[in-house]
């Protein structure tokens, strides 16, 4: 029998798909399981990309351009241009969701074996798209205790090494909610040019700023157009995670030429999901209004709800869907098992994402969980509900 | 500036998209070209797929499972079921067009530095793919001389190394239309297992296959389940090349589940292009009649009308849609060009494939061209008719 490769072996399992099964039998024994795991909003859709969906004119579903098609490009460039971020069309890929572009990224950014430095804790899957990529994540810790906020930049000094290629920030944070300050951006951008790096940022909840609604991207940056690379979706911003439309942009036309290399081997993205990105991108703004609302509501309340909780520790996210937060448990995967496996309230529980999953480094995030505030607030309110109980009964509650 | 990654700098530039260009220009000039280079038929998507589409029930497009949704996987267990292969639904993944299921594949199967053979002239993307994931494809050269078929199992032989991990093939081909004779598909199973080799088989035209409607898939082969993996997609068979579902199957249970790590790092494939598949899969027998029947008649006339123009050999295609055709010129590439460039005829010109493009072997495919009959009849003549006089007029006419 022929082995599977030592990457395929590799691939991290993480553990919130160990907490799927038992999610899994907690509702076949009738117990309702908040699901607090995963970036999937109940928001609806946006209407325009629905109705565009509805109204396909075409009666051949082809191939698109490898670029994307061309009218979608252009609406991302407008889209842009609203945020003070000038794209041509042309510094602008299509790509399958935001997953496509982080992966594009690496294959244009770095050889086999080379390194890219992330803030920890980070979206889970960029260690996956890592190992298939054959480069290697390397962490920078933030903490907790200061909200998570861009390590010092001695921090990444100390770990550049001569394969150090490329940073790559999510900004606002997934999995910490955090918000990078702009003085924060310009010392990755210093860093960057002082390093010769490039500088991947990932902003798909760049409109889910909870600060004010305008927004700062990195695109903004001045001096470094060759180093910047933008990873963006529409799947946050229009509640539409299922068509997999995302964008790789950069002013480095030489990278954006070698990532349509990487885009003409798999022919097209999605071609129905482009017609929906072009049309969700003319969304009302009672629509954006919509989603920024609900979602700055559900924060508001969890947040509270989390630190009324005894024992509980949660820094306010400033952005994105998700907060890090610090449970008094013994061990925070063991609990996200246990509330599943053991615990009820009511008939329901919650499913948690284990913090360890976010950190490459081992030990970390032990006490710690990453929530998603995905669901509208009586949902939250029972989930909160359930956490609480949890924690009280919960024989591994830690006192620390 | 930091420097494009060597990978990025190695991938191809196709000489099908130099032509590109050109065929915009000759298209800006007034010019009506017939594209016979790419494999994007003018056929009707299938209804259901549309329908499927135009009815979409949700307001919410969510992320679909990972592995592909279950009522698809169990729906494409009926589909190979129908054609005499038995596959559990847990054995299929659903893929992002039949290009994600080559990438897994490979990573799933190989390392970096790692071999994998495969019969030329091929499918030129499989080299991308290869680039992508860091490994090397050895070709073993088929000629035109007796119609592609498969080479002298020796010939691989010849190529095994110690990092030779997996065998290739398309089938029927593209872009030789040649179809493996059980005899051949025999052949490299035994191969498979006498050197432990993964046998990959790529069957996204299976159903176009010409000599009787009655499909062989390399599924049905006995003893080598640990080594088979199937590569699928509805784009070809529904004419919905756009919607991007694609499919990677195997029995080899550790391949599916290391598969499945690399499409959880992705999320889903597109969703509503996987609500159209599982549509499509219902096409009522008339319309993959229909499919079956225009590309059957296409055939019949090109092979026909080709052997008719003085020098060019054209071996008759047994399935696919396209055909490897030897023309009487010095050098296809540049009669392509030329073609596009210098030649109109009543104001009308083809745009060929060149068939070096095809080849990993420098300097083989030199006369050749693909042509891919995804044009209805009346095309076909009148692009036949363009080329027999640029064949005519072309000055680098060769007497060979």
């Amino acid at each position: 029998m022929p082995e599977i490769s030592k990457r395929g072996q590799l691939m991290p399992s993480s553990p919130i798909r160990r907490l799927v099964p038992l999610a899994e039998s907690a509702a076949r024994r009738g117990c309702h399981v908040f699901r607090l795991n995963i970036g999937q909003p109940d928001l609806l859709t946006s209407p325009n990309a629905l109705e565009a969906i509805r109204n396909i004119g075409t009666n051949i579903i082809e191939y698109g351009h490898s670029a994307g098609n061309e009218s979608l490009r252009r609406k991302f460039a407008d889209f842009y241009k609203k945020i003070g971020v000038n794209l041509d069309y042309q510094d602008i890929l299509v790509t399958t969701g935001g997953s496509e572009a982080i992966t594009f990224a690496l294959l244009a950014c770095l050889n086999s074996g080379d390194e890219i430095i992330v803030p920890e804790p980070f979206y889970a899957n960029y260690l996956s798209f890592a190992i298939a990529a054959d480069v290697t994540v390397i962490p920078v810790t933030s903490f907790i205790e200061n909200g998570f906020a861009l390590p010092p930049v001695a921090e990444f000094e100390k770990k550049i090494t001569p394969r150090t290629r490329a940073v790559l920030i999510c900004n606002p944070n997934n999995p910490t909610g955090y918000l990078y300050s702009w003085s924060e951006l310009e010392q990755i951008r210093d860093l960057a040019i002082k390093h010769n790096l490039f500088f991947l940022c990932d902003e798909v909840y760049r409109e889910l700023s909870y600060d004010s609604k305008s927004v700062k991207s990195s695109m903004l940056l001045e001096g470094v157009d060759e180093h910047l690379v933008l990873l963006d979706s529409v799947s946050k911003r229009y509640s539409a995670t299922g068509l997999r439309v995302g964008v790789i942009a950069s002013r480095n036309r030489e990278l954006i030429a070698t990532a349509l290399k990487f885009g003409q081997a798999r022919l097209c993205p999605p071609n129905i999901g482009q017609l929906a990105a072009e049309a969700a991108l003319d969304s009302p703004p009672e629509y954006n209004d919509y989603i920024f609302n609900e979602f700055l509501e559900r924060r508001n309340y969890l947040v509270k709800a989390l630190n009324d909780i005894p024992g509980v520790v949660c820094p306010t996210p400033k952005g994105a869907f998700y907060t890090m937060v610090k449970l008094p448990v013994d061990d925070a995967e063991k609990f996200a098992m246990w509330l599943l496996q053991e615990f009820e309230y009511n008939r329901q529980t919650v499913m948690l994402a284990p913090g360890s999953g976010f950190y490459k480094t081992p030990g970390l995030g032990k006490q710690e969980v990453r929530i998603a505030y995905v669901l509208k607030i009586d949902d939250l309110q029972n989930a909160m509900e359930c956490l609480k109980r949890g924690l009280e009964d919960y024989p591994g509650r830690s006192s620390k």
